[in-house]
């Protein structure tokens, strides 16, 4: 493969992200909190721990079922902050915008981005715009970068994952991937179909309060959860194994993934956590997580075992089981 | 003229500019931060106060005599911190890449953009890579966000100028923008010229630290000294009278812009700053600059007068004066 150009599954969120991260970024930029490859940068500011992160949004189209650009913006980077543990406090929004783009969808989005932010109860506090020439940019990209306070107790880091851990999902998975797919193939017939995009502060501060013993979470965006595991079993070196069984997905996620040739495992999710814990606590994360609105159809759908490099584990539901390797980048481009 | 789609000059800085941000972003994202239209918001994390910001960097072309797309996105940011009183301390890094994208001039800006980093004493601590297809992003786009310490007992802001301040600058204008439109219009006569772009955190802190009474500093980029100077005077209601003659500009930017036809008074600067200081602490100030590298061609260039909504004023060298307005927006598109 040529890797003298960038591809696009360089920003795929699967082994050519990874290669990127680590090839060009990380050499350059060496320190200790990039390093961690988490969401988010844990860092202290005066003498309290606080949290960064930073995320571009350049998915195609701008408006979709479920929410645009702008509400994705928001809940994006609210969930950066949230899986690690961070209390979304502010966020900075950057426009990138292209000549003749229309104004009333700029105000619709901005309109969006502004209840999403007010709902999930953080404020806008900077911003700035670029203007490029027609043909620069295609339409609006926008950078939201966050801060976000930390009060847990424990570092949530895949560093704190232990075997025997076990692991949930707070939802269906693959509903923003099918949606965009779906919107994309203009396929009418599955009207039904939204993205799951959804600040998950609140939902993540309800299981952080209802366990000391919650080890590490992410957010399945880009790659879906089969490349956040991958990419876990990977760094950890731990085995992780996943009932397919388990693996909650709507009967019109399902369909669309059968008629394009699409595995929802690898689809992204906008609206989700993947969560490990102590496995005595995880019954009661479950049912936190059910309780809230954003997490009615979560599952413990696997557990860790040992730190063999096993890597990421499927068992099938027909019965056996395979290792699942980090996808190359996500199948679909310009998904968030 | 039509209000309807973006044009180029919503970008640039000037009187379009003010109007998207004051028209479309400030109603929707009301809060008292943001309404302040300072270069970073400042917030309270802990018990301390902070500064946050963000800018995105379109600049074309990517590399340009001193510096590029890499350092300018390090430098501006460090600036736009500086200028509130901020202390950087860590940034945030976003890439937007086009398919095809070469490789190496990716790894020579990360190289670059590391390099500005760790000689302005920052960290790059989080950050995302997107890519979209071939035509939809014109090479490069670079996010960096930044938060900074803030220790400066008063508050810097348009709101502390008074009337009697005395105003500064810390060296040559229009040198950023020069070099960009020469090495656009491939003016290959005018080889001297290079842009300014600098960290100014070293000098913003040597100041700070030499007068209590600096009242409000702007980072004169998009639209230049001119544009900034006549923002302030919109916000604050108070004249300003500039001397044009005192206005330091290098002979080969004056060359450059008699020839195309620009002003460099409205010409960007990535590594200047304008202050505004009690006019007894001015020349204490100017002595403090002088002696740092980056502020050898400091001026006082002017004074603030009464709170009488007169605007802009330029002395000019032939003895007239004239009102200067803010402009429709930056003459040269993606200069930062």
């Amino acid at each position: 493969m040529n890797r003298e150009r960038i591809l696009l599954e360089h920003g795929g969120g699967g082994l050519l992200s990874h290669e990127l991260v680590t090839e060009v970024f990380l050499p350059f930029f060496k320190n200790a909190c990039l390093e961690r490859l988490e969401d988010s940068a844990v860092v202290t500011l005066g003498d309290r721990k606080f949290c960064f992160t930073t995320d571009s949004y350049v998915i195609d189209p701008i408006f979709f079922p479920g929410g645009d650009i702008g509400s994705l913006a928001v809940h994006g980077t609210i969930n950066d902050l949230s899986v690690c543990g961070g209390i979304p406090l502010m966020l900075s929004a950057g426009f990138i915008l292209e000549e003749g783009f229309p104004m009333e969808d700029l105000k619709r989005i901005t309109r969006s981005m502004a209840e999403a932010a007010k709902t999930a109860g953080v404020s806008i506090v900077t911003g700035d715009t670029k203007v490029v020439a027609r043909g620069a940019a295609d339409g609006l990209f926008i950078n939201t970068s966050g801060i976000g306070r930390i009060e847990y107790p424990s570092p949530l880091s895949v560093e704190s994952i232990q075997p025997g851990d076990a692991i949930l999902v707070s939802g269906t998975i693959g509903d923003h991937g099918a949606t965009v797919l779906c919107k994309r193939k203009e396929l009418g017939l599955i009207s039904e179909i939204r993205s799951d995009s959804a600040p998950l502060n609140g939902l993540v501060a309800s299981i952080l309060a209802a366990s000391p013993n919650i080890h590490c979470m992410r957010d399945p965006t880009r790659g879906g959860l089969g490349a956040i595991l991958a990419e876990i079993a990977g760094q950890s070196g731990l085995s992780l194994s996943i009932r397919e069984a388990e693996l909650p997905v709507r009967e019109e996620v399902r369909g669309v993934c059968e008629i394009l040739g699409f595995d929802p495992f690898f689809l992204a999710n906008e609206g989700k956590v993947a969560i490990f814990c102590a496995a005595p606590d995880a019954e009661r994360i479950l049912d936190v997580l059910r309780n809230h609105e954003y997490g009615r159809d979560a599952r413990i759908i696997g557990s860790v075992g040992e730190r063999d490099g096993g890597g990421l584990i499927l068992q099938t539901i027909i019965g056996g089981s395979r290792v699942v390797d980090l996808p190359l980048g996500e199948l679909v481009p310009r998904i968030c």
